[in-house]
C-alpha cells in the first residue's frame, strides 16, 4: 500500500473512531428511521415532475409543489416572477431574537436529457438495490415500516442534482420541528428553476427583490460529495474569463515551396506566442498574473493537508507521466489563478491536410480566476503580455492597412460571459460556524478552501454582499449531467443531518 | 515607380533594346511566320482528345497520335507500356557522331475537370482576342495566310499544361529540318500521361528502359514562365518530406477548473515544442538543420540579383507587415531547406470549444529539401530535436505504460511518400550549354537555381543520373490545373524558337 492511501486510511478510521455524533444530530436520526417511507414517498411524488428547460409548463409545476411543500410546514413563500421565466421559490422563517439570516439555495431544474440512454424512464422514480455500474436490480419501494438498504439507489432525472436538497430542507424542518429544537437565525430558501442554463435571471431577481434575498450567507446545496464519500465543505469557487487570439500570416493561404521561409508562419507565430506565456513547469510568465492572489493561511494550509490526496491515484488513471507546478498538490494548484489554451486551430489535418502557410491561427483560452483578482484586470494583463511580444493587438479582424503597417497583429476577444471568482475565507466566523455546524452533525468534514472549477456565485457577493459556501449531499457518483442520474440512499440519510444542522446554527 | 519596378523596367528595357537573335532563329522564325496556320490546325486536332485519367480510352488516343506525329515526322518512336497504365511515348532521333544525348519531357494528360465551370468546352478548342479575364472575346480561327495575333489565345484543356509542349517538339522539328539545321545532339522525346497523377509510374519506366532513357540531360518541358513574361530556366527543385506530430497530455479530455495547473496541457506542450524549432525571424534552430546545403556560386548569386525581385509587391499583395529571414529576398530563401507547420489542431474551437484540456495536440510539418540534404537524415534531425526537448518518441499511438512512464511523450510520423530534392549546379556544362542555347534564341532569360516547390525529378537523377533541368514555355496566366486553361499565341511562336534552340544545341 503506497503513502497517500495508508494516509487516507488512517484519517478514515480516525474519523470513524473518534467521533460520536451530537444529541441533536441523533434525534434528527431517530426520526427519519421512524419516517423513512413518508420522505421518500414525498421525494418520488416529487421526482414524478418533469424539470426540463424545454417543458416550462412543468418547471411551473415544479415551483408550485415547492411552495406547497413549504406551505405545509408553516415556511412563508412565494413565487417571484419574471416575465416568461421559471419562477424562484422564496420561503423564510422569521426566528424571533435571530442573531443572524442563513439563505439555503438549491434549483430545481435539471439537466436536458435524451430518454433512450436511460435504463428507466428518467420521471418514473426507480429503486435499484444498488448503483446500475455495480450490477444494481430495479427492486419494488418497500412497503411502510420495511427499512431501505444504504446502498440502494432512487434513478430518475433531478434526483441528485439538485431536487434531493430541496427535499432534504423539508425533512430536516420536519426533524427539527419534531424534535423541537429552537431557531437562532432567521432561515430563508431560494430554489431557482434556470441553474442548469447558468442562472441568467438569478442576478436579475437579486436585483429586484434586494432585501428579501440579503443573508449573512448563502448555503450554495448543490453539487456532489467527495469521491471518499466524506462531506466537504467549499469556501470559494474560481471565477473564469474566456480569451480567444488569433495571428495573421499572409492575406490567404500559400503554397508552402514557393513561399516557405519567407511568408511568416501564423502556426508557428501562435506556437511562438504560446509558448511565451508558460514555463516548463506549467508556471504562467505574463507579468503580473499571480498579483493579488491571497495566500492560504494556516487554515486553508491545514485543510488541504487534511483533504483526501487523490494525486497518485489520478495521475495513473490519467496516464499521466508527470504533473505541472513542481510536484505540488492539485488542490493547491487549482487555489491558483491559471491559463488554459482550450483549443487550438491552423489550416487543416490529416487527409484535408496540404502543403500550404496558414492563412491564420488561432487558441481559446481560459483563465481561471481566484479572489483578488478581476477578470478585466486578468485579461488586460494577457493583452499587455501579447503586445510585449511585439504584437499590435486589434478586437476586431484587422484590415489591409493595420496589417500591412504592422509586423505582428494579434486579434484578441475577450468573451462578454466572464465572471469573477466568489467565496470567503475559512476564517470568517460564519465559515467558522458553518464548519462547526456540520462536524457537530456529521464528523470531520473535508474543507476546500478553493474549488478549481466556476460557478458564478460572484452575483451574489456583488449584488447583495452575502458570504457564499458550497455544502454538497449528493453521492459522487451520481451521475449528474447525463443519463440515470440517480440518489444513493445513505446520502439522503446524511444529507437530513447536515441540513438539520445548519439550520439550527 | 517604387525602386524594384523602376530596376524592372530597365531589365527589360535593356533585353529589348541590347538583344539581336542568331540567324538560326530568324530562320526558325521565317519558317513559323509561314506555317502558322498549320501549326495551329495541327495542334487543334490534338487538342480535341481528351486527356483526363478518368477516360484511359482517350489517354491512349493521345499517345497514339503522338506517336504519329513522331512518324510522320520520320522519329523514330514506340510506346512503353506497363498493364493498365497510360502508355509513355518515346522517340528518338540519333545523330551520327552525337557528342551528347538530350532528352525533351513532356505529359499529354491534363488535370481533372468540371465542364460547368469552364466558358467554352474544354475539348473543343476556342479562339479568343484576348485573355477572357481582360475581356477577350471567342473570334473564329483565321483562314490560311491571314495572321494570328500574338495576344490571342487558345482555350482548352492541356493547351497550356502541357499538350502545349509537344506540339513545340514537332513544329520546332519542322521548321529545323525545313531549315536543313544539322543536328548535334541524340535527341530522345518522353511523353508521359501520369503527370498530373504525381507521375507515379514513370520511375518503373525508368528502371525498365535504363538505357532507353538515359541521356545527359533531361528537359523539363512544363510549367509556366515567369510573371514578367520573360523566358525562365530553373536548375533544381526542392524535395519535401512531411511529418506529424502528436504530443499528450491526460488519456482524456479534462474539466480545466477541476484539473488545470496540475494536468499538462498538450497544446500549450505543443506550442512550446513548435517553438523551439525557429526563432522569431524564421531561421530553424534544430541542429544540423542546415548541415550538407551547398552555398550559391557567383553564378547562382548573380542570377538572382538579375531575376525579378517581386518581393515588394508580393508582401504588399499578401497584407505582410514583414517576412522572415532579415529582409533576405525570396529567391534566396527558397533555395534553402524550411521547415512549415501546414496545419495544426487541438480540441475545437468556435461554437464547439469548451473549458477543456485538451487530451492530445497535433501539428503536420512540410520540410523542404535542397540538394545536399537527404529526406531521412533530415527528418531524423527533426525527431532528435523533438528527443532533446525531453521528449520519449514513439511512431505509434502510445499505450499506457509508455505514457506513465515518460514525462513526455511525442508520436512523430514520417510520411512514406517523401523524396528528395534533384537538380543541377548552373556551372554543370550541360547547364551553360542549355541557358547559352536559350539567350542565343530568346535573349537573357530569368535563371533559378532552385524553384521552391517539390517535384519529383530526383527518380531521374537517381535511377538514370542524368542532369535535370526545366524549360518553360506556356505564359504564367495559362490557368494551369483550374478552369479555363489556355495558351498565348506568342508563347508558341517563341516557344518554337526555344525548343527549336535546345534540339540543335
Amino acid at each position: 500500500m503506497n503513502k497517500p492511501r495508508l494516509a487516507l486510511l488512517s484519517v478514515l478510521l480516525l474519523s470513524a473512531l473518534s467521533f460520536a455524533q451530537d444529541s441533536r444530530t441523533m434525534a434528527t436520526r431517530s426520526w427519519r428511521q421512524a419516517n423513512e417511507h413518508a420522505i421518500i414517498s414525498e421525494y418520488v411524488e416529487f421526482l414524478k415532475i418533469p424539470n426540463l428547460a424545454a417543458d416550462p409548463a412543468n418547471l411551473r409545476r415544479n415551483a408550485a409543489t415547492i411552495q406547497q411543500m413549504f406551505e405545509k410546514r408553516g415556511v412563508k413563500s412565494r413565487l417571484l416572477e419574471l416575465p416568461g421565466i421559471a419562477p424562484v421559490v422564496y420561503g423564510e422563517i422569521v426566528t424571533p431574537g435571530a442573531i443572524r439570516t442563513v439563505m439555503l439555495y438549491a434549483h430545481y431544474d435539471g439537466q436536458p436529457l435524451d430518454p433512450k440512454e436511460w435504463a428507466s424512464p428518467p420521471f418514473d422514480p426507480t429503486l435499484l438495490d444498488a448503483a446500475l455500474d455495480n450490477g444494481g436490480k430495479v427492486i419494488p419501494f418497500p412497503a411502510q415500516g420495511q427499512p431501505f438498504g444504504p446502498e440502494w439507489r432512487i434513478y430518475a432525472r433531478g434526483s441528485g442534482d439538485d431536487k434531493v436538497n430541496i427535499m432534504l430542507f423539508m425533512a430536516a424542518l420536519d426533524a427539527l420541528r419534531a424534535n423541537k429544537v429552537p431557531f437562532k437565525s432567521n432561515i430563508k430558501f431560494i430554489v431557482e428553476g434556470e441553474e442548469e442554463a447558468g442562472s441568467p435571471h438569478l442576478a436579475d431577481y437579486m436585483r429586484q427583490n434586494k432585501a428579501l434575498l440579503s443573508a449573512d450567507v448563502w448555503l450554495i446545496c448543490d453539487g456532489p460529495m467527495d469521491q471518499s464519500r466524506r462531506q466537504n465543505i467549499v469556501f470559494s469557487v474560481r471565477g473564469v474569463q474566456i480569451v480567444d487570439v488569433t495571428v495573421y500570416g499572409a492575406r490567404r493561404e500559400l503554397h508552402s515551396g514557393h513561399y516557405g521561409n519567407w511568408a511568416p508562419n501564423p502556426a508557428m507565430m501562435l506556437a511562438q506566442l504560446l509558448a511565451s506565456m508558460k514555463d516548463e513547469n506549467g508556471r504562467v510568465l505574463i507579468d503580473h498574473f499571480y498579483d493579488g492572489v491571497q495566500p492560504f493561511g494556516e487554515l486553508e494550509k491545514k485543510a488541504i493537508a487534511e483533504a483526501p490526496q487523490n494525486d497518485a491515484k489520478l495521475k495513473h488513471d490519467l496516464w499521466l507521466g508527470r504533473t505541472d507546478g513542481n510536484g505540488a498538490p492539485l488542490l493547491e494548484l487549482i487555489a491558483l489563478p491559471s491559463l488554459n489554451i482550450r483549443g487550438m486551430a491552423s489550416s487543416r489535418m490529416g487527409a484535408q491536410a496540404s502543403n500550404v502557410i496558414p492563412a491564420t491561427a488561432s487558441a481559446t483560452i481560459d483563465l481561471r480566476l481566484v479572489r483578488g483578482i478581476d477578470k478585466q484586470v486578468q485579461a488586460q494583463r494577457l493583452i499587455e503580455h501579447i503586445r510585449k511580444q511585439g504584437y499590435f493587438v486589434v478586437d476586431k479582424d484587422p484590415d489591409e492597412q493595420t496589417r500591412l503597417s504592422h509586423p505582428k497583429v494579434a486579434k484578441v476577444v475577450v468573451d462578454t460571459g466572464g465572471y469573477n471568482a466568489a467565496g470567503s475565507p475559512m476564517d470568517l466566523p460564519i465559515s467558522k460556524l458553518v464548519i462547526q455546524a456540520v462536524e457537530n452533525a456529521r464528523g470531520p468534514v473535508i474543507k476546500l478552501p478553493v474549488l478549481g472549477a466556476s460557478v458564478p456565485l460572484f452575483m451574489i457577493q456583488e449584488v447583495l454582499g452575502s458570504a457564499t459556501i458550497q455544502v454538497s449531499t449528493a453521492n459522487h457518483d451520481d451521475n449528474q449531467h447525463t443519463f440515470n442520474e440517480n440518489i444513493r440512499i445513505q446520502n439522503i440519510w446524511d444529507g437530513i443531518e447536515t441540513i438539520a444542522a445548519l439550520m439550527s446554527m
